[in-house]
Formats: C-alpha cells, structure tokens, sequence
C-alpha cells in the first residue's frame, strides 16, 4: 500500500539526519495521497540506523492507522492539521533544528534580510501565537496545528508562498508541494535562521529593501516562473 | 565480570565521540550494577580509538578496584557519590561539551525555554553552589558530587526528573535509568544548552509558559506514561 | 571543447561543497579562457552527487550558449560582468556561505581585522551600494555585476588586490587568476568573516596596525613575490 | 636523516587538519632534536593530502636548510625563536583556527574561566604586545617569537606552565615536551577559547574561584604529578 510513497517518506526521514537538522530522533516527515486521503508518516521511536520503508506509518486524515506496524509520531495530529488547511500541500516535515529553534523559543518571527530568505519564503517566517492554557492541556497536538493556521489567517500570508512556521516555544514546521519540497524548505529555513541572527548581532535594523524582496521571490514563484510554486491552500 | 555491562560502557563512551561531545579525552561514562554493588567505568588515559569493552573498570561504590588492568576514571568519585545519593540511577555520564560548559563557566542554570528542553527536563538544568575553599583541596571529585546532591536537595529538584546538572566552572554531568538514557540526556543537555544562548540573544526575557512546560513533560513522563522515566531518589 | 577547463570548472564547483561553503545548490564557479573569450559554467540545477564534466554549460561573454545541454546558472550575467571588467580575472565564484551572507545581509563591509585576512585581501572586502529600484526590476543579475564594479571604482580598490566583495542583501562573490584561486579565495573568505563576527564581539573597536596590513599583504603580493597575484584589471 | 621525528611532524600536521585547526593550508607543526640541535618542520605550500614524511624539511636553529627538497614553513623563524627561548620544548604548533585567531585578533587574554583551561594552562593564555613598526617591516616572523618571549617574561609567565600564547592581530601558538603535546594543547586552547567567548556572553563577569584554578592545575601538574608537565625553560 503506498509503497512508493513511502520509499520516499523514508528517504526523506534520513535526508533530515543527513542534513543536519535532527539530533537523537527529534525530527519527522510525512506525505500525502490527496486522491486516497491517506497520509504517510514515520513511526515513532523507530532508530534512524534501521528505518526502513516498510516501518512507515499509513494513516487517514483522522488520525486512524490504516496499515502499520508501529504507532504513529505524535506530531501526526499536528501533520493533519496542516493537510486539511493547507489544499496544496503535499509533504510536512518538523524537526528541532538549532537555529530555528532558538527563533521559536525567542518567540520571534525570522525576518526576510536576504536573498537566501526570499528566494523561498514571501514573508518573515511567522511564529504562532501562544496557545491558550486550556488548548494545551487537551489535543495539545492538534492544537499546535490549529495555531499555525489561525496566524497564518491572522497575517494574511498564503501558505504556499511562505511554506514555514516557527511553533511558539517549540519549533519549526515546514511543508512543499511535495515532501522532499518540504525537506528543502526546513534546510533553507534552518540556514536563514542562523543567517538573520547572525545578521542581526552585526547589523541591529538590518533590513533587504522591499524590491529586491519581490524580485527574489518572483524570480523562482512569479506568474512566468511556476517551478516549484505551490497554489495557496485559499484566498488568504 | 560483568561482560555486558562492559561492553554497554565502552558503547557509551564511544558515542559520547560520535555525537561530538567529547574534545580529546575529555569525557566519561559509567553504569552501575545495583545487585552487586559494582561500577564498570571508563579507564583513564586510554585512547577512544583502541579502547576495548576489557578496559573498562570495574570498581565498587568506596571506589576499590575489583577488576580492570588500568586505573579508573579520575572523575570515579563523582560518579560513585550519585550512585550513592540518587538510588534509581543506572548509569552516570561527563563531558566538557562547548555549550554545556560555558553555561557552567557562567554560573547559570539553563533555563527551560522551549519543548526540547521540557521533553526531557523538568526544571531548569541547575548549576552547583561553589565548592568551599577547604573542600576543593581535599577529596574534590568527592566534593563534585556532593555539590551536585546538595544543590538538588536546596532546590528540590527530583533527579529522576531533572536527570543533569552543571558542576559549576566545570561541566556538565547527566544520568539516567541506563547508560544509554544518560548518553540521550547529555546528548539533550548540549543541545538545549546551545538553544538557550541563542534563544537569550534574540530574546533576553524569553521564557515558556508553565502550562507547556508541564504539558511537554508529562507527554513522556506523567503517570500515564512511564517510558524512560526515573523514579526519584528521594522524596524531594 | 574546452574539456580541460570543464573538468576544472566541475571539481571547484563540488570543491564549494566539500569545503562547507554550498547549502542545498546555493553556489556556481566558473572559468573563461580569455583567447577564445569563452565562459565555462555550472548548468542550473543539476544536484551536485551527479554533476560531471561534460554538464558545464559553455557561453560567449553575451551570454549566449555555445555548447551545453543544459541552461547555465541563473547567476551567469553576473559572472560575465566580472570577466568582462575584471582583465585579470581567470575564474568566479558564488555562494551563500553563512558568515559572508551575514555581513552581505549587514550591508558592513568585512574589516581587516587580521592577518588571515591580510594575507589575501589588502582592505575591507568592500558590501555594494544598494541597486536602484528600477534596475532591480530589469536586469536584475547583470546589476548584480556592475554595482560591484562600481563599488570597487568608487572606493579606489583594486579588485586584483582584494579579490572579493560582498553583494548587499544577496552574498559573497570572490574571483582568482584562476578558478582553483577563486575557491580558495572564497574559502578564506568565509573564515575571515567568521573570525570578523567574533572578534567585534569579544572587542568592538578591535583594528590592526597599518604596517602590519602591509607586512602580510606584502610577504604574499609584493613586487618581490607574485606568487598568486592578480595584475589589477585598470588603474584604479 | 631523523626519520623518526619526521614521520611525527608528518603525523601532527595531519592531526590539526583532522582536528579541524587549519583551514586551506594555514597551520604547521615542528619538533627538535634537542641532542643534534636540529628542528623538523612542515614544508611550505605541500598541500595535506598528498604530504609524506620525507616531505618534511630539516633545519639547523639558524633556520638553515640541512636536509629536504622544499622550503620550510615561511613561520620558521618563529618556532626557532620558541625553541631558542624555551629550553623544554620539544614541539611547536601555529594554526589559524577560529575561535583562538578571533581572541588574538581582539587583542585580548583568554580568560581561565574553567576546569577545561586550568588542567592545561595555568594562567589566562596572554596575547602579545604590538610589535613595533620598524621590526614588523624587518624579520616579522622572528619578531613573532620574540614577542611571544617578551610578554611571557613581562607578565612572569612560565611557558612550561602556560604552553601557548595568541600572536596579536595573527593567531594561536602552543608548544609541549613533544610535538603530540603541542597538538594537544592547540586543540584545547580553540576549545577553552570557544568557551570563554560563549561564557562572556552568558556572563560578563564570569571568573573562576583560585583555589579551583590551583586544584585543577596541580591535579595533572604539581610536584606529585609530572605526568605530561613541562619543566620551565627559565626561571621567570
């Protein structure tokens, strides 16, 4: 079942340890099958070292495990959050990574200061609201998704054109078209995050002037370059 | 004697090099059997890229040595007053990892800023009250311990929940139910060491609401959920 | 055609990688052969586990493609304006290197602080002026080109002598006699703006003497030793 | 010709690259035959991946070539000048690696802020006076050593205590009994000065105890443990 979805679910897995962007096991990827409605994630607690195709997890969109050995990550619900919202998004990676991380805990959006940042992201890469203390307690994961969503409304950034969140206190989320897209993506954002902080020590107001922001990012996204674009989710 | 205790310490070590934790020879790990009152540690001075699982040495908890060709650890006394002090720990690791150590050099706890941190420790990794003048000439590493021991005590902070601490100008030491769980922990500790600078740089008064905080370690540690946790020592 | 320069061209391209300096496929070297008047330079996107030889792309110094099955770099233009001011200049090289990018992103040029710098650079690497709005509209890449050249007019700096600048908001270009000096160049480059970042924090009004500046650009590029020295490409 | 000592000089040169010390070609090691009064030094511009122990090149404390096809290190003069001034030394170490080069280039000690530092170096590893102009623009290199001499002696440093020193605006110097030690002590001092830079940060006013400093020494160092100690060239 999904076989070759979850060829490269995995493969996408140990690209986050290749990458970097994973210490110890803190770190999942996942896929879709928007025709099947079925997502394909990694399981939890398997060790990178022997993860194997056959070991990912198969679920719906309501979390229940269609094919599987193992449970599922429990970030699954925050995955599925993000499917539901977000239309076009084929693959949803998190990890821990360091730089990225540091944003999310500081509670601060990454600013756009370069080239680097805009070729990928439209936007500052938003950081979500805190989640109320009774969402915490309760379907604390979905919850983690729902936050995304709803800062993304709030701000008025199309998903598919800042495909990235910084989970408050917690860490990032990326997603892409595709999940070794959003493999990219996180790479990307874990590079511009230590590149803005950096940029920042050096350079306290620093910031890219709003016409080369538009020229980078519509170089690889505008309507005469749709590679590697994804459509947004709605009309936000 | 304890063949595969043995040859659980010299993987453990080993992986304290691997996740680039250890300069030099700068690091030790140690596992205690608690049936027979033994400790199977590092040896002092031998290379990591020779050292075999029959170097390590095993000694008993007033630090005699009841087998092993090499002396022990010159950090044996440290590991030997937690064995004493924290009854559920099984195994006791070292390092002067770069970001575990500047917050020792600072003389700053490492606050618990983000899930990372949380996933793993419930309170803030506290750092040890200076060691007295008197105590630092005789028996130190003993003194090491006892700091550490005390300072859990003053705070009352659970060692099975909190499963590190700083020596303070020192370094870091991590402990856990197994070895391997202390390797994990001290693994975690560098991390959110080196996620907490960053953090303070881009935000000086961050900091995580409490009802995260207790979310994102009663995930894996609550009554609920038993996995990976350690029973505390004592009441505190 | 031109297989020798190809072959050179391809192992700097994967030289960038190997030496840190390349994220994902953020990076191009190329060559020219001034008799011919021909660029050889990495094709876009092909990743770098497959890049051969025979993928370079082969373009006149309009831009217009004489050999290649696949499209050059999109940062072409640029390379092309730096031949064609640049006299002296064998080879060109691009990345996104974190430490550069930071400074780019700063828009502070990066002091000469030391003698890892001096040895290579005689002065500041120099960031460009900010592109006019309307030039960043059309001819976005060529701009890139000129506003260094430009940059190096207006501040008197001879681009044989520091052979490097930093392009505002985007990154680091560095170019050589050849396009092995150019990586090298590059290399250094990140080092220097590492070792830059650190030095102003540990001392903010840190500067080295003017004859030590000389000393060590002079042990490397005097009149007594061309040893790996450009020729300036004008007078200025 | 002194194949022995070669194949040593051969080995630590390698060390410092797999250390991570040297970039490009920036680092050389060398070590004396104190009985024939003859130093063994890296060869200038061999790149690492080829070098071989009879690359090596053997000089008299003149500096004059007695044995090897290249030149030596264009540093020669200053390790001679070590070896003149420092009667127990038996290996020198220059590299220009990160942390240690950006504390030189500031101008500033590094502070002994931990155990890490005090089980190696006595006392804050000092960085040099300003070499005056008129002797930067003559035998630079051998006013390098020199200056290294005069502040050991200014401050009442003793180099078999303290076995390295920062070149102000350059970069790192270590030396030991042999040159493994002076490997050695050069990869501890890029760690304590990544330590110290990160603790500033966390801590301004961050400073260890003095008894802690006498423990940590005297443990590796004092009259009951020669083990690796250095006995001092003078009586400064």
């Amino acid at each position: 079942m999904l076989e070759e979805l979850k060829e490269r679910v995995c493969a996408a897995n140990l690209a986050l340890v290749r990458q970097g962007l994973v210490v110890l096991t803190w770190g999942n990827a996942s896929a879709i099958d928007r025709e099947r409605g079925l997502v394909v994630i990694k399981p939890s607690g398997v060790p990178y070292d022997t993860m194997k195709p056959e070991d990912m997890v198969v679920v719906d969109l309501e979390g229940r495990v269609a094919e599987g050995r193992f449970r599922p990550s429990s970030d699954t619900p925050t995955h599925l959050a993000l499917y539901k919202a977000f239309k076009s998004v084929g693959g949803v990676v998190h990890t821990h990574s360091i730089h990225a991380t540091a944003w999310a805990q500081a509670a601060r959006p990454i600013p756009n200061l370069g080239t680097t940042h805009a070729d990928v992201f439209h936007t500052d890469v938003p950081v979500t609201d805190e989640i109320p203390d009774g969402r915490i307690r309760e379907a604390y994961e979905e919850a983690t998704g729902t936050s995304i969503i709803e800062t993304f409304r709030r701000l008025g950034i199309d998903p598919g054109e800042t495909p990235a969140a910084l989970a408050v206190h917690h860490g990032p989320f990326a997603w892409g078209q595709t999940v070794e897209k959003a493999v990219e993506h996180a790479v990307t954002l874990e590079a511009v995050a230590e590149m803005a902080e950096r940029t920042l020590t050096l350079n306290p107001v620093a910031r890219m002037n709003p016409a080369m922001t538009e020229k980078h990012y519509s170089r690889k996204h505008g309507p005469s370059a749709y590679y590697g674009q994804l459509r947004p989710a709605n009309g936000n």
